[in-house]
């Protein structure tokens, strides 16, 4: 154990870059905060570089501490607050290691993000995916960065408890098909179904699209069918993490 | 039309306090931001007491300020940012008058939110509900401000399209049943049912529950038949919203 008081160190400020996606990808690594997340990374065998804890933080998991973590660096509340992206940190922040992404497996059920933009939405719906028992999700261009902090707190933790993975949905749709899992698109479409009158199923795939645009026309075109939701009142629309959730417990079997 | 340059001025300052609860309370108003949350309220005939705009704004939406605004003022950048709760305000924001609360009428669909905290789980909320034909969405204490800048932003205008309303929800729970409407909780308890054993309805109140802690037990004690969701992965839960929107539309008929 070893102590950093100012902000200004020069481990603390390196560390702070990774609050920044440019940082993240360079050096493949990411920050969590909050005692339930690291606790979750570190049961799902993830490599945490760097432990940050403060002695609040020290008082509350000390048992934990002792038994999970080899080292860390006791820190001010001042060197916490620096690295934390909300204005109240909880006690602890990690430096973890992203996993190297695996080779897909397609079988189960698999949500699949097409340019979804909110952080939250992005996190809510790896929530779902696992409290659901999906096998994955695979993240699309121009969806939320998973290393985000509110991504990552939308999680839950969830994250560890499923395979979730980056991929070009145009290149991956017509693999799940190849398997003979059929991909389900989201749309308003005149030969769009109604999901309830779809029937549950074991292995498939189900893309959900972006808040304001949803699914682009492209990966449309290559879906084995498209649902939709039929809305009752007024409302415009569903949150998409809504949709997703609704769906998703709907059609898996 | 007046021009307002300053945020400085006296009736901006005014505004400005409505960003605080208790200033929206004492005033019975509160602020709209954005085009979108505008149009419907004004479409709901909502009273609004002032409209602030800027240049960009007008250019924007000439027609519709000129059909449906008596008077407005022309606004500077500068001001606009004072008033919103966002960094980048959207052209125009208003000064909206609280409706005064109706005599609930119990029968369609409820939702009943008891001391759900997060704005944007009571807006996300509010939304689905109006999506799912709910007939209102009652607050109970503890629950978000429904004039919160978050929570008007997550109900897309829903809030204008059905019944929401503030009540103590143990007093409220017996009145649907007096006049035989179910109540359903939700809790993940022994006597809990799997909501997928339970028939659609026409006529119920839902009831969802804190965020951390869940419905609490005196309201748990009250209602007719207490439902769960079953999780198949790890996920230790799901978001309280996506839980009101797996339920609300797989409940109603």
């Amino acid at each position: 154990m070893k102590e950093i008081q100012s902000s200004k160190n020069t481990l603390i400020k390196e560390t702070k870059k990774l609050q920044q996606k440019k940082y993240r990808q360079q050096t493949q690594s990411y920050l969590l905060e909050g005692f339930h997340l690291i606790q979750e990374a570190k049961a799902a065998s993830v490599v945490l570089k760097e432990v940050f804890i403060s002695q609040r933080g020290l008082n509350e998991w000390s048992e934990w501490i002792e038994a999970n973590l080899a080292d860390y660096y006791l820190v001010s509340d001042e060197v916490l607050k620096a690295l934390a992206s909300q204005p109240t940190p909880q006690g602890m922040i990690a430096v973890a290691e992203m996993p190297q992404e695996e080779s897909l497996d397609f079988s189960g059920a698999w949500l699949l993000l097409d340019n979804v933009q909110d952080p939250g939405n992005v996190g809510t719906m790896i929530r779902t995916a696992d409290a659901a028992g999906f096998s994955g999700v695979i993240l699309g261009q121009g969806s939320a960065d998973l290393y985000n902090p509110k991504t990552l707190r939308s999680t839950q933790g969830s994250l560890y408890h499923l395979s979730v993975q980056h991929g070009e949905l145009a290149e991956i749709i017509p693999q799940f098909q190849q398997v003979g899992s059929p991909v389900l698109g989201t749309a308003l479409d005149k030969e769009a179904k109604d999901y309830l009158a779809v029937e549950k199923m074991t292995d498939f795939a189900l893309v959900m699209g972006n808040e304001g645009q949803g699914m682009s026309p492209e990966l449309l075109a290559l879906t084995d069918q498209n649902l939709y939701i039929t809305i009752k009142g007024q409302a415009e629309s569903l949150n998409v993490a809504i949709a997703a959730g609704i769906l998703m417990f709907h059609l898996f079997k």
